[in-house]
């Protein structure tokens, strides 16, 4: 477990560094739209760091065996509807503007019946390597929309490309890194894979095993990251011959037709057997009620929806920081599952009237340097952090506390690296998050686990000053490691 | 050989066309520079045709069966080398500002000695076909600099995925061409093997066979095609584990060690088997003096030239005109090998003082409409057709007339397409040029041939008002055939 030093270049070396991995990005589909209006035809590089970053190679590996675990957690605690339901319907009250419209859409979608009892879910886990502990800790557990799948085994064959010609030391074909200690992600495939399996339990059940129905992935207006979503659109294609068709959130209602009867969801005339959103995970996009109306109506149809409501909702904070006690825990797991998760949990206390609660809203005032204040919803760029956790607090009412969680914050190391962003390159210290990417098609009501599958992983970086990770909102970069 | 016609679509259809074809390029790597300046992480969609051309599949493969006797004529034309010396010779008083100082830079390099005796040639037979005959007919044989050759493999996958996809039915996962009508040149990966005929040729015999030389690719500053180049330098890295480095023209003396003994080639430190020219092909690029000193002085080394000075003048329009008589051909190839060329040859004149030089300048001036008049050397933009001839011809000089050829216009069928040019669809007929990659590795002393392969196709259209068919010069694209 001796770690290599950072690489040593000169100005020039580093130069035609660049300049190698901007243009094999460029030719190999690393890229991303500019901030909107942009031009369809006119793409950039996406930002990426230059060099891999260090990752101890037992806490990856770990992060990969435990997958399965943490993808059964969630689907079991999303067939344990009466529990999921009762936690969600009380975090509604906190959280109207999100987690109360998702609520009101299940109850809508409810009404109607929602006749699909199989759910997919592509999920990403998010975790950091803390340094003093040595282990990885889950930041969370994404349930909804997870990105840069597609993107991430690029930066890894970016990486490998740079380190084969000799560009990490600077001598043309001398490796710096060793070839098994640059992996590259499969998540293209994989995730692809996961779609698939969706897509093949339809069509087995509802279509005599015909390959005829397609995928409906649902978008962003504008969406930037839209190279992302394609590569594992293409890889669906090509592996499975599945079609997928993009179509953005507010005018889905406009597009497709609903046979009354059996409630199969068509799209321009083909029965679509997996709604695929990479869409509908921040209130930005509700701002229209036609959304609501659309994410309801979808939901009451015979396609799988990855994912269904539950399954995002089972994404909330609030289910996190329940799952790291153990009692609830042990409603979902054996003792083994248990303890192979067991130190991937992070601390995480309420802000509500409980026991933890209280020792929480101590905590918060007392010694703010060691949390992050966050809350109930998916998206980021909301969070807390630190000294600036009493301020936020004293300045909402108590009552609206619970809307939050507080999260005791990793230990990370700052590892030298260079983010390369619109051709500037940024020097800054970084920390990375690993992101580990799972599927698994499950039976919301009888629990059975249909399918359950790692699909790769990503790593995501940031300058050490910034504290929000979102890459494609402009503060991190996509990375991939190198393993010591 | 039923055609089918032309897919017809809906401006919606058509619209979601261009977005699919826009998309699936940019993540690809379809692209290329917009002009320069430009920023070197803001590439754009390569002009491309959003449907294939109609191509009669047999001429197709002609194309390829006839493509190696053509590399073998050209190779045995270099090492007839008094045959050729007195062409280019008497050529260059003509061109004094090209040919006569490629021959300028050959004499200097012949002066210095050139150690090197074996060639490597990649080159493109460009034809049309032309309705009326139901034949191809040879436009040009270009020996430097050959392009499209990584990007038109990338082309016929974007059709292919349209097809796959039901784009050009409007009807999802519907075909309008069957899968081997659509054929995907893999001109990357064999232009990138006969790279490394010449490589492993060097290793072989100056390295005792060890995998350690480079290729140093000569290319132009501010490139706008380098995509095109890095999908075939990536191909011979990933195939052969050959590493190319990339330098420009001008700056090649200041970056390059010569050993005086060996004479052997160095950059940064490592040796170089083989010279790529992607440059040095027309008049603009030689404005600096420095620009022929470095031309010559790489002449004169052990590094394989791909192409040597004598290979890329044997590219001149005189040479072809030459070769279109029998009395010439019979020099390089026997019967057979003639035959299986013979019809592919365009009818071309001298204008000089020879029998055939008083009929074509009788010819231009009483039916110019069957003619184009092209100068003897390299790179587009410079033709004269048509009607414009006798103007031409009477603006210069008659003892300049001999530095052009006249060539008989091929009649070309124009079809319906549409360009993808920026965003912008152009609907215009088309008419298409046919290129088919060569590869092979000489001795032009002895004329053994060492290598010789037919590496791919490209098929280049234009809107058929526009005379000229260069891609990267703004005025055609790059496409792929529909075999019928």
């Amino acid at each position: 477990m001796t770690q290599k030093d950072f690489p040593v270049l000169n100005d020039q070396k580093l130069q035609e560094l660049v300049h190698e991995v901007s243009q094999f990005g460029l030719s190999n589909g690393l890229v991303m739209y500019p901030p909107a209006p942009y031009k369809d035809y006119e793409p950039v590089l996406a930002p990426i760091t230059i060099f891999p970053t260090p990752f101890p190679r037992k806490q990856f590996e770990k992060s990969y065996d435990i997958q399965k675990s943490y993808n059964k957690l969630y689907a079991n605690v999303v067939s344990e509807k009466k529990w999921l339901e009762g936690i969600i319907e009380k975090l509604s009250i906190h959280d109207k503007p999100f987690t109360g419209k998702l609520w009101d859409c299940y109850q809508k979608a409810l009404e109607k019946g929602i006749p699909q009892d199989v759910s997919l879910a592509l999920t990403r886990s998010d975790y950091m390597y803390d340094e003093t502990l040595n282990l990885i800790k889950q930041v969370e557990y994404n349930t909804v929309s997870v990105s840069f799948g597609g993107l991430s085994p690029k930066v890894g064959q970016a990486h490998t490309y740079l380190n084969k010609i000799g560009a990490y030391t600077g001598v043309p074909l001398s490796q710096y890194y060793e070839e098994n200690e640059l992996p590259i992600s499969e998540s293209d495939k994989k995730l692809a894979r996961g779609l698939h399996s969706g897509v093949k339990y339809y069509n087995d059940k509802y279509l005599k095993g015909e390959n005829k129905s397609i995928v409906l992935m649902v978008v962003q207006p504008s969406e930037r990251n839209a190279f992302d979503q394609r590569s594992i659109e293409y890889n669906l294609l090509n592996e499975f011959n599945v079609l997928t068709k993009r179509v953005e959130l507010p005018s889905v209602s406009r597009l497709v037709h609903i046979d009354p009867n059996s409630r199969k969801l068509f799209y321009q005339g083909y029965e679509v057997s997996v709604v695929y959103y990479r869409s509908a995970y921040g209130p930005a996009e509700f701002d229209l009620p036609e959304t609501w109306r659309c994410r309801s109506m979808l939901e009451s149809t015979l396609a799988i929806k990855c994912p269904s409501l539950l399954t995002q909702l089972s994404g909330s904070k609030k289910v996190q920081q329940l799952l790291t006690k153990q009692d609830n825990l042990s409603l979902f797991l054996n003792d083994k599952e248990i303890e192979s998760l067991g130190d991937s949990f992070c601390k995480i206390y309420p802000l509500d009237d409980s026991e933890d609660g209280s020792l929480a809203k101590k905590l918060a005032f007392e010694s703010p340097e060691k949390f992050v204040l966050k809350p109930q919803r998916e998206g980021g760029g909301n969070n807390i952090y630190k000294e600036e956790i009493p301020l936020f607090l004293k300045s909402i009412q108590e009552n609206e506390w619970e809307a939050y969680i507080l999260m005791e914050l990793i230990n990370p190391k700052i590892h030298e690296n260079l983010i390369l962003r619109n051709g500037e390159v940024l020097n800054d210290g970084i920390v990375s998050e690993l992101g580990v990417f799972g599927s698994y098609l499950f039976n919301e009501n009888t629990g059975e686990i249909i399918d359950n599958q790692v699909c790769g992983h990503l790593l995501r970086s940031k300058t050490s000053s910034s504290n929000e990770g979102g890459v494609a909102a402009g503060y991190g970069c996509v990375d991939n490691m190198y393993l010591y």
